[in-house]
């Protein structure tokens, strides 16, 4: 969902728009056959899906280390580093996307992080988005030689769910083509969503603070 | 035969050592192997190679996108950023040693980078490595919670190859284990280094500067 809202957002400023997946070894794959749809239906240019296996480097309840915590109530989600935080997810997600940035001479990466709500991934604060456009200045032959500055765009930074869920309404997301659940189940050929996992509880949460219905099928809880 | 040094100088300095390799679609796979060899020869807890598909992300004469020059006398190599830069490369490897060194709370990563002779990488320069550190420290879990420094060693970064080749064999590197050619050629059942390209040419003048025989097999000239 944030994803597809930041993609949202760089269309709507007026970007030419390509999109990025990578496949790390993560649990959700449903995730990426949900990316794919969204870019479609946003109008990218491109979606590519690079393969990375981060399974043996980085351990995290996300790439199976560990269980995915279930049926925690929003308000009593932990404020610290959650247990599905991939070391250095977003630094290598970023990594990423700069290189196909320069290889197309693009200079805007949009990314759907989000620092409010219970999130407390590191990598989704300000100050990590501002240290990755210093780095990205110095790191590039288009910035060392040409002084490009490469901008790290995330829309969402500091959206509450509720008003992500708003914007997408604005903007003509279709948020039934986009996946959310960490840990889905499958029901009968499809795999739907868990409910139960954080990232479920939170959508469930914006999705009823924005007083709209969310239009994703859900296991019965 | 710089990445050999580098962990050498890892294992000087007193650390437990494990060696990381990408393997990104550059064209000399024998790298890979080589990489191998040299990281059991100097006793590394551990070689990983990590699959990531870079050819269609980053376009470069290293993964295929063009010819790799040959020929270039060392002191005419033009001096801006070769057309072996692969965009963001460093940034890449660094990213994922970087999740890597969080998964073992390891806080040194090294790198066999080199600002001195013809490089032009602008992912070669001190002012990249200061700026990933920064990074590290607001990207990772163990930098935000617990205020851990990640520390990017390149004890080659001011050193000519000349110097290299001088400091390898004071390490006790066997330097016959490793690889350094852009573009190898298939001589009988084995890959042997061209001898053209400016990797070579630049290896093999360090050697000559350094007073030594390069132990490698080159194809003849």
């Amino acid at each position: 969902m944030d994803s597809a809202v930041a993609l949202a957002e760089a269309r709507e400023a007026g970007f030419e728009t390509r999109a990025l997946t990578v496949r790390y070894g993560q649990r959700h794959v449903c995730e990426l056959e949900a990316a794919g749809r969204v870019a479609r239906a946003l109008g990218a240019a491109q979606h590519r899906v690079v393969e990375l296996d981060l399974a043996g480097l980085a351990s995290s309840a996300l790439t199976g280390a560990s269980e995915v915590p279930k049926d925690r109530p929003v308000e009593s989600m932990p404020r610290g580093v959650p247990s599905t935080y991939v070391p250095a997810r977003n630094t290598i997600l970023l990594a990423l996307a700069l290189a196909w940035a320069e290889s197309l001479e693009a200079r805007d990466l949009y990314l759907g992080v989000n620092a409010v709500d219970y999130s407390g991934y590191p990598d989704c604060r300000p100050e990590f988005l501002e240290a990755f456009e210093r780095l990205a200045a110095v790191a590039t032959a288009a910035g060392a030689e040409h002084g490009a500055r490469f901008r790290v765009h995330a829309p969402l930074l500091r959206l509450t769910k509720r008003e992500i869920v708003l914007r997408a309404v604005e903007l003509g997301v279709d948020l039934s083509l986009t996946h959310t659940c960490y840990d889905p189940i499958a029901e009968g050929d499809a795999l739907i969503a868990c409910g139960r996992c954080d990232a479920c509880r939170l959508r469930l949460e914006g999705f009823r603070q924005a007083g709209r219905a969310d239009p994703l099928r859900y296991a019965s809880r």
